[in-house]
């Protein structure tokens, strides 16, 4: 039984290791893609819109390498849980590779129009997002419940920051119809922003039940953060 | 070996059952709140705002269950695909319920205008969603890849309605500043029913890789239906 049982070991670890390169490479293009809305650099935004195939890569790799742990190991209880959560934690991934794109189709968009403002909310809204994104990683290898709820908690920041820009875009818009296009590309940004936080959270909860086994999805969360 | 083996194709045939009962009520809301929102049924668009609490539950009973089976039977090939589909599409499910809550909202607030227009292309934006929905689910229960690469095509309708809509929508904006909140609102509705849509493709997807074993996900899929 040693053999096999140190190979799956190796296995899962691997299976983590992959899972971290691809919060990694999603991170890294949410960082790009926002900073080349702030910097008005159509090089880096096309960059981003063309750049999802190792994303789409990895989310195949890992669903192959999930799918195998649980045929050829029939692992039980905890590592059942962790693979589980893997299964789910690279479908949300996947998804915040797609958002960067659709951000930086925005953000493509947005540049053909004079700028409507300084951009300070949705800058702070990607740090928020990215934030969360690496802690949630991190929680979920080092099966941290506690940085897990810290990012539950951040999450309300961030639907914060998204209420906030949505209030200002909207006066600009309705004083100034030439805002109205590029207004409501920056108002779809900060939503793809929200919802890479959506996903960033489904991961703390899977964390939190995968660790504790309690349900916290559907139950109102700690916001004293 | 009889009986487990019985027992755990009961056990599957529930699993299936409860996911079917969970893709109901979550087209059900879809209806209702565009309803809702075309006949500017305050009360509709309410209940279906208060009335995520059986998706949440169900979503919970049959993550359980996934669980439980992968646990107890360590279930190989087909049923080992079948099942962590079901832990996907019960993720994408809940997300399509987390959506017509989403719609709910927007639906509530553009009650409090008056009407920017009337209401064509959003209707059957649900209805497209819906139908998506339904289908996803029936090729999933019958393992039938035809019908999930119908899915796979309807998405391309749906992608074309909201252009539609945006683009409509967006003259409104530019001609006349009174309409800009209300027709913000319908721009959020068309997308989240874009997202229902995408849900419903992802559950076709996952039919079509548990069905084939073959991924197609991240290619280029028929667009000629």
């Amino acid at each position: 039984m040693d053999k096999p049982v140190r190979h799956f070991q190796e296995e899962l670890d691997t299976l983590f290791a992959r899972l971290l390169e691809m919060g990694g490479v999603a991170e890294e293009r949410v960082r790009a893609v926002v900073q080349g809305l702030v910097t008005r650099d159509p090089a880096a935004i096309e960059k981003v819109m063309r750049g999802d195939e190792p994303i789409n890569k990895l989310h195949i790799e890992i669903d192959n390498r999930c799918f195998t742990l649980l045929a050829l190991y029939q692992p039980m209880a905890t590592d059942l849980r962790a693979i589980v959560a893997a299964v789910k934690i690279n479908t949300d991934l996947e998804r915040v590779g797609d958002l960067a794109v659709n951000i930086a189709e925005a953000a493509h968009r947005y540049t053909t129009h004079a700028p409507v403002k300084k951009l300070i909310d949705i800058p702070l809204m990607g740090d928020v997002a990215q934030g969360m994104l690496r802690d949630a990683l991190d929680s979920f290898v080092r099966r941290d419940t506690q940085l897990a709820q810290q990012v539950l908690n951040a999450d309300d920041r961030l639907d914060g920051l998204k209420t906030q820009v949505f209030r200002e875009l909207l006066t600009f818009m309705l004083q100034d119809p030439s805002t109205v296009e590029p207004a409501l590309d920056l108002i779809l940004i900060s939503r793809h922003l929200e919802r890479i936080g959506d996903h960033a959270t489904n991961i703390a909860e899977d964390v939190i039940f995968m660790v504790s086994a309690q349900d916290v999805r559907h139950h109102a969360h700690d916001t004293s953060g």
